[in-house]
């Protein structure tokens, strides 16, 4: 929802003003919306855009050299005026004439129609165009009816440029005409926006559902469907599209597209990422080749929840309009210099060598087993708890500790069982598992793990027998590893605070000779004990903590998955004992 | 909420490998992140940042010429490992030294630091630096501590315009640390986000309320409060930060800081846009010379609604480092060529000559007043319905229709007060009131009612008494003007199925001899039948309307405030007869 502003009413307004004095360097403010700072050269067309706010960067973030020279910008949702869009092609005109384009609603037919007709009586040459892209919102017998969405973009831009050619109106209206007629969107949405001062959404979609070709402002969509994957919604826009493949384009093999992924608001970047991905894979199969692709938000609506598909088919003309360069506070293309390209492909990084392992003695080797065993206990355990782990993680943290240590132990089993089947001995077998849980799991437990099982392989080597006290030297120095890496003490309610008990009793029951699986019980039983004690987290000093009460009575989730591991590894002791 | 994705697990390998897809011309794929397409120079320091994914642009969005020479990116909110890092920073090497640069998070200090001791003993040279901008994460007698948010941009910016120049690693190493020790920044939240796969927010902020100095991944803030408006939020955000301004800097006025105003994720660019003018008002107020600022998306917590603000206090050295060029995928700064500078200062187009109104008779003056009256219960009738008519309209259109007739009618009364005051006649009295409806109106209605009172000043002129007949053949016109504009006939529940009866009615009577008050009371009669009839609405053919089912037994909005307004005028009409 829209929750910053100040006055409803002025909010268009104060936005525009805001948008104007944070992009100087482009677009100077005028009555009505705001015109390219360095105005239009003279003799060339100027390119006027324009519609209701809220689709922020359409329609003022995309005035600058190369796109529009003006745009007219009305109130929330709603065309400008004609005297807004006649003061700002006014200020934009170059002596060439005037083209006013905008998305196919009936307030802006209207208000541009008029404001056409005033400038013309004016004696100010002016066109309009209205872009009609969206081929959800009428069929292919009337695209006179349908709507325009992202599709503005690409159609005002090839118009733009070939005014920056030097065309003139008529040439440059017949330019919109064609890129227009090769440009189709599709749309689909989750949720919709609720306005300025409004205290509900302006239409809803029902929750886990997706509505199909629902227009930017709420209009009616086509249809309703479940909420899709990430390639399933893919692959919808995609087959959609390729349907309604333009005259004139012979089919989609071997054609070129501009491909335009947009965003309308609370869709973020690395969930269009993940559907870009199946896009650009299902048009290259279907032999499309992508020019110059647009990942992002480009005609929004406020924070509504969708995303769109625009492909512009192009031709030769319309690709060189296409890549021409761009330079606007939302929309930049095209350095002067030739783009960068790289003389290799992509680069892998050299692997460590992990297809031999050092030798290992028999006695290490069988202790391996016993390590793997204690690793597959190890990983059963986070998956079983990893839901719990993250339920108790989000109390005070960010609620991944779960799915970090699932990552991670799961990355740590396979290299270990990998590392056991070349003959590796306990040592190894427990670095190549450090070094793998450290890799997937990133975070903070990743790394603290990955040092503690590294600080235990040292220990125990590939040569001799693991007795009792090498484990428990192992696990003093991981302990220690753990300190340092971490720079937490005892009494922080971290997993310090049970590391540290546990790596004692095992120190002190070894040292008196008892055998490791009974040692590690003794230590197992310190440990649950000091877990439970990491629940009575206090607030710390010089910070307020408005979770404080929630996490009275929860232990530290890192605490937590330490003791239910030495619990799970004490039974693997014992069955080996 | 995250709603777009495969395999929760997979996510972020999927988001990098789409957003590499997409942004070819930029960067290229490495085990672990991206590099530059064109490689780090021979001889430059390497500056390679990275952190957890879903914060985009930050961090992969963030390489290119200008800018990082690589980034790691890690699983969601997660560290990239050890692994990760050395092998973006071993590919981005380009001999002289890698800079490791992340924000100041346990995870990422943990990796990104066993990833410089490795590096180090392969033979790269590489040194690491954690962002601390935060200052609502600890207090400034410990900024050692503080997080690292959006302030992470100008430092990486700083330190990668220094390797750009040639620098050595230490002096790079240097920049970034007058950088970061220039660099401010403080966050507010209204809620939080949810993962992929999640199936509740990470956090949450109670409704109507404000996080203040809530950390990107839900870290304890340090207070909550109501939430503000746009203003207030602004002066919040300056307040803070004007409090602490560095050592060295001696105070904000006369100061030069790079700005910027950070969204998280759903807080949308008009609401940036509208509280950016506030913060430049009030940086201007405190004497700070604000130098090339961004608002906008750029360091994002997936959809979280938050903003934040952060300084960088210039001097002569990062001033120059801030407006180097730079070209990646989501940050671009400075054309090779001049910035565009106008001229002339903001021009306002002229404004039409509203200060002279031309003659008009008597009779013609007196019946203005009439008019004027007129407006004023028109005016008065939309106010108190401008509630219902928004509700009305949001069930088949986008719920302005209340919002746009009270700004229309509103400034309709006042240019025709101004005009009547001016002693203008009757037939410009409405015209002036036609102009403004239009003008600050926007939208359909906008115009048409515009385009109706235009209309019925044509027909009554400054001259003559305005009759019964000349009222209603000006309503007559109004009629067909609006049915010429609008393309929409008696039967497609629109107001015109309210206004063709409303004008053959009062055509009818008034040629019958019926006086204009008794006229259109029978016309008004009339109208009100039209408009409940439009409540029959029925699906439009060739369109599936899901919100159809609501429709029926809701009239439409125009057609309702049409009939409204009828009724109201001819209350004021029986008074003046």
């Amino acid at each position: 929802m829209t929750r910053l502003f100040n006055d409803p009413a002025a909010f268009a307004d104060e936005a525009l003003e805001g948008f104007a004095a944070a992009h100087r360097r482009w677009v100077r403010p005028v009555t009505g919306g705001v015109v390219r700072a360095g105005g239009t050269p003279e003799g060339q067309v100027a390119v006027v855009i324009g519609g209701g706010s809220g689709h922020y960067p359409a329609f003022s973030g995309l005035v600058g050299r190369g796109l529009a020279h003006g745009a007219a910008v009305g109130n929330v949702f709603a065309s400008p005026s004609a005297q807004q869009i006649r003061s700002v092609a006014r200020a934009a005109h170059g002596g060439a004439g005037v083209l006013l384009m905008y998305g196919n609603y009936a307030g802006d037919v209207l208000h541009f129609g008029q404001a056409a007709e005033r400038l013309t009586g004016e004696g100010v040459r002016a066109r309009t165009f209205a872009v009609t892209d969206d081929i959800s919102s009428a069929g292919p017998e009337e695209t006179a009816k349908r709507r325009g969405i992202a599709g503005d973009l690409p159609v005002f831009k090839a118009a733009a440029a070939a005014a920056e050619q030097g065309l003139p109106l008529d040439e440059v209206l017949a330019v919109a005409e064609h890129a227009n007629a090769r440009t189709r969107s599709f749309g689909i949405a989750f949720s919709g926006c609720t306005l300025p001062g409004a205290d509900h959404p302006l239409f809803t979609v029902p929750e886990a559902r997706m509505a199909v070709g629902l227009g930017i402002h709420g209009e009616p969509g086509i249809g309703e469907e479940s909420l899709p994957t990430a390639d399933e919604a893919a692959r919808l826009l995609v087959t959609s599209l390729l349907k309604e493949v333009p005259d004139g384009v012979g089919g989609p093999a071997g054609a070129r597209a501009a491909v335009i992924l947009n965003g309308l608001g609370s869709v973020k970047y690395e969930e269009l990422f993940v559907v870009y991905r199946k896009v650009a894979e299902l048009l290259g199969d279907a032999g499309v080749e992508i020019v110059d692709p647009e990942v992002g938000e480009l005609v929004t609506s406020f924070d509504m929840a969708g995303i769109s598909l625009t492909l512009t088919w192009l031709d030769d003309g319309l690709s060189a309009l296409w890549r021409a360069p761009a330079d606007t506070p939302a929309f930049r293309k095209g350095a002067p210099a030739a783009p960068e390209h790289a003389a290799a492909a992509a680069v892998t990084a050299e692997e460590s060598d992990e297809q031999t392992v050092p030798e290992a003695s028999d006695a290490s080797r069988r202790a391996a087993a016993v390590v793997l065993a204690a690793l597959d206990a190890l990983a059963a355990t986070v998956d079983d708890h990893a839901e719990e782990l993250g339920r108790i993680d989000a109390v005070a943290g960010d609620g991944d500790h779960g799915i970090g240590m699932q990552r991670g132990s799961t990355a740590a089993r396979l290299a270990a069982a990998d590392a056991h089947a070349r003959g590796a001995g306990a040592g190894t077998v427990l670095v190549r598992a450090a070094d793998a849980w450290s890799d997937r799991a990133g975070g903070t437990s990743g790394a603290l793990w990955g040092s503690m099982l590294r600080a235990l392989g040292g220990a125990l080597g590939d040569d001799e027998k693991p007795t009792a006290a090498r484990v428990a030297d192992g696990v003093t120095e991981a302990s220690a590893a753990v300190r340092r890496l971490g720079g937490a003490e005892v009494g922080d309610k971290t997993m310090v605070d049970v590391l540290v008990p546990f790596a004692d009793t095992l120190a002190a029951a070894t040292a008196d000779g008892v055998p490791l699986a009974a040692a590690w019980d003794r230590a197992a039983d310190a440990a649950e004990t000091a877990a439970s004690a990491t629940a009575d987290l206090l607030p710390r000093k010089g910070r307020a903590r408005p979770h404080a009460e929630k996490s009275l009575g929860t232990p530290d989730a890192g605490a937590h998955s330490l003791a239910l591991i030495t619990r799970a590894v004490r039974g693997v002791l014992i069955d080996h004992h």
